[in-house]
């Protein structure tokens, strides 16, 4: 089963367009994951079994796992080991923001793909499609192009103005027009620039999945993203929340805690669906 | 002692602006590596004895390491360390193309910098200088940004005119009027260019230096390339070339083979300097 369906299937199933971050900053984990083996594992399996019910994707950062070096990739990869075997149909996206020239991104999809077996990736645009090559031969993965990211100085070079366009609008044709032959590709557009993503989605149509992040402790409205992002079927936005979901609290109560704030904004995005 | 400081008193020293890659593929190392424990960082070793003296930098791509899971981290790891150890004074940039938002970066300089040891990083400039602040902040560290990358389709976007300039040639200004107050920038500008290399040098001025891929198996022209990149004082050049040399040979002379096409390569080098 490819990306798209796998989403929009999970997506029917837990009527839900929320995706939950696995960025497990250890300085935040709760105490009872302080100086434990596989904690970040743990803590996330945790998350896991509250949330999966509540989730259309689960998106673990790989930085946060690199940063522990050899521990941490083992701990990556049972992480996405964990939510395949338990729950099944879960897409899971590997935020890795990974681009290369072709012969090496051909090692990060083996890294990506079949050593981690993510389901999907976060890559930048920035030297073109050729290179990422051997991540569009993974023809049933799914493929998310940094486009409008929601970091407060994004606009540096993505807002400068191209024909009378922006470089980020630029990007989104691109992808839409030329790199989407396989269906596989989706766009990473900001639920902090609701302007920027309305624009966005009249640039691709309404077919084209989004992974915004930026609702929760970024800042990023749910009504205004989700009205101006919405795709076909009131599908078509992953809408990403890490930190305001995994440490809604630091007590003994953070998987309830969890569940609690994911459902609210699981509810809350449906309100405006 | 800074990046800058570290490169120029290796330039000086091994008289060579070659930098070999180490990026150890692993169905092209010889037989002799085939099947043997820690094989990645044993072909390493092989290759930076052989070397050592002819180069001004080593550059480990991130993604041969990471396609072997944790094993793969470790040996990238050790690889660096047995430079430092055993060649003090040789600068290691690891080439990883990495770049998210803030927080996220702070894991990634996590990785690069406290794990791994690394004295530079290649980095995407496509967030922008404020999502970048946790690499700005390692004052002493190499950032070196992709500019106009060495790939056949670098164009798709680098390319772009933005009032009437293209984008790389943006993306070369902002880095060298902006962001470059602690003096440790360089950009990455391909061989495989030499027009475009002659346009960013002139726009940066003499003394930032240009990470250079594309040498070797891409095909860029040595000459062509050192006479539109070289910088002040016959430096300001970090020529790499990976597969050239690691695998000049597959079979047991492979160090050998390897030290004489880094040999010739520096001389080649140092002809048109």
């Amino acid at each position: 089963m490819n990306f798209s369906d796998l989403l929009n299937a999970q997506v029917d199933k837990s009527n839900s367009l929320l995706c939950v971050g696995l960025d497990p900053d250890v300085n935040k984990l709760p105490e009872q994951f302080q100086n434990t083996p596989n904690q970040l594992f743990e803590f996330n399996k945790a998350i896991i079994d509250a949330t999966h019910d509540l989730v259309c994707a689960f998106k673990p950062n790989s930085a946060y796992y690199e940063a522990h070096g050899p521990e941490g990739v083992m701990q990556l990869r049972d992480t996405i080991s964990y939510i395949h075997e338990t729950y099944p149909g879960i897409p899971v996206i590997l935020d890795a923001k990974r681009a290369d020239i072709g012969n090496t991104n051909d090692q990060y999809a083996t890294f990506v793909f079949d050593y981690l077996g993510s389901d999907a990736v976060t890559l930048h645009p920035y030297l073109g499609r050729e290179a990422l090559e051997p991540f569009f031969a993974r023809k049933e993965k799914g493929l998310i192009i940094l486009c409008r990211t929601s970091n407060p100085g994004a606009g540096e070079f993505q807002d400068l103005m191209v024909d009378g366009k922006t470089m980020y609008s630029h990007v989104a044709k691109q992808v839409s027009q030329s790199w989407n032959i396989a269906g596989n590709c989706s766009l990473v557009v900001g639920a902090t620039y609701p302007k920027e993503l309305e624009e966005v989605r009249a640039i691709v149509g309404p077919d084209m999945p989004f992974l915004m992040p930026g609702v929760g402790a970024q800042g990023g409205d749910i009504k205004a993203a989700v009205e101006a992002g919405i795709g076909a079927k009131k599908r078509g936005l992953i809408i990403n929340s890490a930190r305001g979901v995994i440490f809604a609290s630091s007590g003994a109560d953070f998987a309830e805690a969890a569940r609690k704030v994911a459902t609210e904004t699981r509810d809350e995005i449906n309100k405006y669906r």
